[in-house]
């Protein structure tokens, strides 16, 4: 692999070795779904095989974006996963990884990316089949990361830690270097293991990259992987560690992330982040110790470019899309209307608090899985039953 | 031209004056401003030269999502204005115009679509240029239009009624269908003429198709399109009207519309439009008698495809791009989580009002130019010196 | 009567002749209410009567507040009223009307004050019976009125100006000054007759002073008031202005006023008014020309200081209760903590948006009579049907 | 002491062994300011001797709605406080002190109500004055108390454990039962003393009933009352518990509580509780094992009535102020309005989320001690020099 200088790319371990940050790219099924090539609910990715220039373009602009990877768009592509949501077979498993492996290929050519191999929960696991029935799944996609020579692996949107460590395993089986994210807030993974205890076994499985992706808005993201921090350093392991957040805020979800708020996955529209809530984001997860810093579902361009202006300092250079993006708004400079000029400046936007033109519509949703519609008596003896302890403070505290 | 059917397409003014609905694409000033190809600020096309894969993918997923037109990417695109706005001349205005059509026309081609030229605003009318230069200014692009043979032209984006007028007057040159928006709101153009009156002068300079586009939202556009339809009807006149609004709901800005609201350009995130938004908007520019039908900024392929999917019964067929998109979210049904497939229904999604994630932000936002920071007695008597008395009204009635 | 200075008082007139500020009282019925001696519901004054202390108290609190008027506390209390709202009959209509105009009198000789008896819409009129009949309501008041020697007369809370103006011409007959308010906004009394046309019936019957009072916020008080002025002085005649808005923000109401939004009357508390919004009402009232400027439902005494004291200049005083009280939050320099001293000042208050505590809920409710959950298509239909054409905008624009 | 019916009133300690509940009154502070009578910022009693009827007034109130607790109006009305707050002197510390007991005394008579004579925290242990003089202080206010013999005593309102303690080892050598709470909510006081052990403190002292009072909304003191009884129970000791919170809601406060937030104390309007609110405090407070069931500042007398409306069926009565109040608005069904009389429903008040009308005010607000106007990084540093972990958290989670 070479760089467009003609020296041969840095891995990764060998950028995160050596201090640098390492910005990731942002989700494809939201960013895709959006442009007309996603089916939300399955979240399939035939799009590769069935739509290759719409995906090798979101692939450029992520490039363009500052991105250091490309992750093949594999997500939810194995063979159990494509039939139970009834993906009609035009295309075979192999046929959708191949495609997506050669697209990330070729578009990481083109800058300074790697190509990152990802799996990600089974429905297998689900069913409650067997530790090898499960492995057997992740084998199948690896195969055709191995032969497409991706340069390092990802296990990646896993809620059970156990079968991340399942899927660590297996990747960790091709020598190449391997990451894993849980989608998880600070109360755990769905058995209610702690983030510092799920990174320890993800650590000690093989991972030499830890973290979280999806589900929860960056606030909580950065939250938890500094919890699987301290757990790693508690332990006396080593690990580097990464965040791939949702661009939507969600200091309303509860345990299971957006997916329980009444708004996933059609109308999360006024919680999309803006990009100086992106720049706030980098600036957090640097300041944690997150060197691996992207994105996962409503992370556009625009936001992944964010990520890099903010770490400008810290990276040495601007990403190619800067060309094109003033920082903190300077190219308003130029805007035909005087009280427009006057925002091109950092103070401005920082801020600003957004209206949402929405005067009907509340600031926070309850999650689905709590009842709203219940009497309060009702509410409390539904409360009393369940074990999100820490969820339920924060419910108790606003359910006004 | 053909349809893929191998059918000679059918003129915009065929379509219309048979009662088809004419979807319209979004705009691509900010949709390829967040995939990292266009200034803010400036807003100029020079990608249609510079990245003709980004502007093609575009016109491609509006195309899938229904549009009936491809605009050309070719606003801001008049010598004065590509001058004015910094462009560093890497290429001529003549080539950025002529790469835009040949852009919009490639796509056109893969499907039912149409290619309109489209020429807006100059610098030169605002620095009180005479109507003769003014009008040279339009000619040029005009010239590159009808070498590369577009199908009609469209005169949009104006505030002062008088400009649009003279656009209309050199495309009417042509011989092509002209159409014409001005991008006001129900309070008329910036020199306080009404859109009736707006309306009625389009019409007499030639234009068949008269509307408004960009500045404010849906409700508030088809508002002032009702306004206009009423003002040609007085006047005993005959038009088609289009509507091609933001993608922002903007209940709370002024004449000067989003421009003016402090979220322009870079925070206006919790104001987009959700899909179910969208639908509700062609139902009511429908009803109001609007048939093109299509958005202007902060549109993505999506909400044009929820236009189509609305309008499903009036135009009898849905959209290529509906195949990974299940009315009223039916395809929930295949999600994992029980109580996300208890949302596959209409009921749900037109009911929901979204929460924002952001309880420190307000619902509303004082337009700048009211000088929000002043104390209320300077602030009357601000207001009482301006003329905007519609809008003084709202914001006497809103500014708690 | 005698001013606490030996001097005669001066009468409404002569005050408004005067060019003075006249400041009035609060609503009665909320106040005691929340207090526990009106059911809500009925509002019927019978604690005048029963609760002798609580009425005298409230009486003394608006006094020291700076009221200028003792409104006998007698809503309601028409003899057909009583009976329709299930009074038990404890107390005569006749002993309630003598006990509120025992207490009014007794608190205005402890001020300079003066006592203005009251009489409001009746079922009699809303059962269709004759003008003579409701007349005859209205006189059986007055005479209780007249043998208390009330200073002046107030025909309040009326939504149908034909009602308001019998009450005028009786109260007329007794040759005292008579006030009249409509509860009534911008759209006009409940048949659409507009602000201008009922202030100038309202004239022509006798009132000397008019205006509204109850339903809506300042804001639109003040606004409908205006529009009183302007069609009063249109028609060549003259008049003095009152307005006695709520002490709750009702922006997103329909004609019915507040009546009409979900919240009334058991959930209004996040609409109440601060001190400060009351400043900006009494400055804006002042403004408008409006002379007698009090408040209705809502209203505590801290809110009728604040007006006062907004008025300070123009009233060459401070009221009473004043003394418990620095102007703009002066007092709090004693306070305890450092960053509350750094609160007393003007600036700080006037420009705080202060924040609900309620992040489930949103800013604006859509009025019972709207029928909110309806589809859009019904609820297009049913807007069709109503005559509420300036409401149905606000509706349209603001239903996200 | 008599009850009205001729038998020997019940003493505090009686009634909660017995199981009772008791219901307490409302703060006066908060209350009397708005109707004139103290000023914010010193907080002063001073009323007691200035303007007796209107404490007498707000008492009654209170027993109208069902307290069984008259407390003396004696806040603040230590002699170092009044000296520091700048009081004129026109009365003597003792004179408000024994002009509050007798106020009290009179309005319990009228009912089954106790009188419980408080103390609470004072300048003298800020300045770290020695615990000899601190308990000086509170002795001169006991000797009056004594002498007056209140039914029992209270120590409230302290942000210091240790404080309280010597103000319960001074009440605790009368004899009389007595009562502590703590102005703290979940982290516990100033020193960082967890509820736990604060409360653990405090019955060691020598209080028979342990709890929380001001500074934090219902849910917030609930909740620490709950960890106070964790805390008791733990250490195998025993006691009752009472919680007497804020009428406004406080998600978004620090450990400062109320004090902290930017609204505080003039512009808290839209967090004011509705009746609603209260019913479901008194519920959780119930079920959480509290017996003395009160309020502080913002409650009004419609609050108090509204906790002994929710406990009817425990304390098998209603107060007499319910003769002014249907359940669950039951007497709506006599409004006039069709649309208001089906209002008249538990159901309908349970589930309404009320609007603000401040379509510009926030959700939350940021406490003035985080300084809410520098940038982020700033404000990350100066977090990281705090203690305050949980809220850091919250803040962390919220700062959108």
């Amino acid at each position: 692999i070479m760089a467009p200088s003609g020296q041969k790319k840095k891995g990764i371990l060998e950028r995160l070795d050596a201090g640098e940050v390492v910005i990731g790219d942002g989700g494809f099924v939201f960013a895709l779904e959006k442009r007309g090539y996603v089916k939300a609910g399955p979240w399939t990715p035939e799009a590769a095989a069935e739509h290759p220039e719409a995906v090798r373009q979101l692939h450029r602009e992520f490039l363009r974006a500052g991105a250091n990877v490309m992750q093949t768009f594999t997500f939810y592509a194995s063979d159990d996963k494509l039939e139970n949501r009834g993906n009609v077979q035009r295309f075979t498993g192999q046929q959708i990884n191949e495609a997506a492996c050669d697209l990330a290929r070729e578009v990481a050519e083109e800058g300074d990316a790697l190509v990152a191999g990802g799996v990600s929960q089974t429905p297998s696991f689900l069913s409650c089949k067997s530790e090898n029935d499960v492995k057997q799944i992740f084998k199948k996609q690896l195969d055709v990361f191995v032969q497409k020579n991706v340069d390092f692996l990802i296990a990646e949107y896993f809620e059970h830690v156990e079968e991340a460590e399942w899927a660590v395993q297996v990747l960790k089986s091709t020598g190449k270097p391997v990451a894993a994210t849980l989608c998880i807030g600070p109360e755990g993974d769905l058995n209610g293991i702690s983030p510092g205890e799920c990174a320890v076994r993800l650590v000690k499985a093989g991972a030499q990259i830890v973290g979280v992706n999806c589900h929860f808005d960056p606030e909580m993201c950065v939250k938890t992987v500094r919890m699987m921090k301290e757990g790693v350093e508690k332990a006396g392991l080593k690990a580097h560690y990464m965040s791939q957040p949702l661009a939507y805020h969600t200091p309303d979800c509860n345990r299971q992330g957006f997916i329980d708020l009444p708004e996933f996955p059609f109308s999360l529209e006024p919680r999309i982040l803006s990009r100086w809530d992106m720049q706030k984001y980098a600036r957090e997860a640097y300041d944690a110790g997150i060197r691996y810093i992207g994105g996962c579902c409503g992370f556009e361009p625009y936001h992944v470019r964010a990520l890099a202006e903010e770490l400008t300092a810290e990276r040495g250079f601007l990403p190619a899309g800067s060309d094109k993006h003033g920082l903190w708004g300077a190219e308003l400079k130029m805007h035909t209307k005087p009280w427009v000029r006057a925002r091109a400046r950092r103070d401005y936007w920082e801020k600003l608090k957004p209206a949402s033109g929405r005067p009907y519509c509340p600031a926070f949703s309850m999650p689905d899985s709590w009842g709203v519609t219940k009497g309060h008596a009702d509410l409390m003896q539904q409360k009393e039953a369940t074990t999100q302890d820490q969820l339920k403070e924060l419910f108790t505290k606003f359910k006004l």
